[in-house]
């Protein structure tokens, strides 16, 4: 049975009340290696479990495959602590094109050689005695909210914004994709010189992947702050990296994952 | 200024009560292809708007760029109906690896050469007469939940189900990403053999974007029934395959934005 959940000691901030120590069950993300002829076709982050459904709904876009039969092998296996899944397919059909998957070097929490977080870090997320106050973290998803201008009318796009950790929002954005919403307002601190951001805020709108924490670190931010909940290996990156991870942020409730003691 | 959101005449059902033709704002949803001396690095399915954002910040992870002056060219142009941005990097900067981009061929919706979605229907997506009733339509978010067995406790996976004309439901997946809870059972479909699933209903938990009608048409099945709304592309691309689309299905109010006559 593959392991779906994992429980992380997070620090739970009740409405009008101080923190409590609680164990919370986050979804689990972990990499996925497609193997065809002996190479790497891609990398899938995904929930383990189903590996072999999740492979062979993956080749039914990615290489016309229609049958059961199409596919001559679909074997899973964990080596060297990585699950892998390897494809033949009937010579018939055509091959997935190579993904470029995610980077080459080793990486302390997965304990695999596919996710290298270790050149991405150029800074200190933050100066030194650098903390947040917990109102701050609470008004930021409002904020970004009446910022966004696409969401009231379409109820469809994610957004992403960076601030200060005085509550001063700057660059706020809008995509349907996460991921394209926290590469534009990165990619405006970029072409602004800011970078690294160390002393600001990634707000998100969405849940936080491993993804997104790869990215915060690449901007050099000291923190996150996601509407939503975080995947257990975004917890564990957060961590690894020294990022404040604040999640479920409702009002004045919300989760801190990692990083608690940048909360005052 | 680009266009970010783009108004579709759907109909409304609200809860109780008939049918209402009104107009309604989708996030649009659209190719953005990235160059790189003169060859397609990537191609971006992205909501229009600070493009050089965009590709700015998704060069901070995939090469490593940490200023501004890292890159030696970011220039837009639209040409061919196609949105690029054309990028050149100082020779320190590590390029970015070529991404599998999407397709090859033409498009009738989109106009461009990117989004081929031509070979991917092989049976029609109904038997003839094939309706579904409302009450089945409605009922099928809770069914899929119902049998969620991670969301309860980690609050941040998507799922994904596919079920008959009759709210049958089997396959029922889960998964942090939303493309991977789709391909989980769309691999399982065809790992059952059971490919097209003609007349049958994919069901799922998130929004609706291309990829995802672009699985269904793979998967050949009836139609889409999602908790949240589509982008616009992702209807456009419903109507053109004949699908039926009902998306924010909250209880008993839910909008088709695609296939209404489908609904009894």
């Amino acid at each position: 049975m593959a392991v779906r959940t994992a429980r992380r000691a997070i620090v739970r901030l009740p409405a009008g009340a101080a923190g409590v120590p609680v164990g919370d069950d986050l979804a689990v993300e972990a990499p996925l290696v497609v193997g065809l002829d002996g190479t790497t076709v891609a990398t899938l982050m995904r929930t383990p479990g189903h590996d072999l459904e999740l492979v062979a709904g993956w080749l039914v876009v990615e290489s016309g495959v229609r049958r059961a039969s199409d596919i001559a092998t679909l074997a899973q296996c964990r080596a060297d602590d990585t699950d892998r899944v390897d494809i033949a397919l009937q010579p018939q059909v055509r091959p997935p094109r190579p993904r470029a998957y995610l980077t080459s070097a080793s990486c302390g929490v997965c304990s695999t050689d596919l996710l290298d977080m270790s050149l991405l870090r150029e800074a200190p997320a933050w100066p030194p005695g650098w903390t947040v106050p917990r109102a701050v973290l609470a008004a930021l998803p409002a904020q970004m909210r009446a910022a966004q201008r696409v969401f009231d009318r379409s109820g469809a796009v994610h957004a992403a914004a960076l601030a200060g950790a005085d509550g001063t929002m700057f660059a706020v954005h809008e995509d349907v994709g996460r991921h394209n919403a926290v590469d534009k307002v990165i990619g405006r601190a970029l072409l602004d010189d800011r970078l690294p951001a160390s002393g600001h805020l990634l707000v998100v709108s969405g849940r936080v992947s491993f993804e997104i924490v790869q990215k915060a670190v690449a901007a050099g931010v000291a923190g996150i702050v996601a509407v939503s909940a975080p995947t257990s290996l975004a917890v564990d990156l957060a961590r690894e990296f020294g990022l404040l991870l604040a999640g479920m942020v409702r009002e004045d409730r919300m989760n801190l994952y990692a990083g608690a003691e940048l909360v005052r």
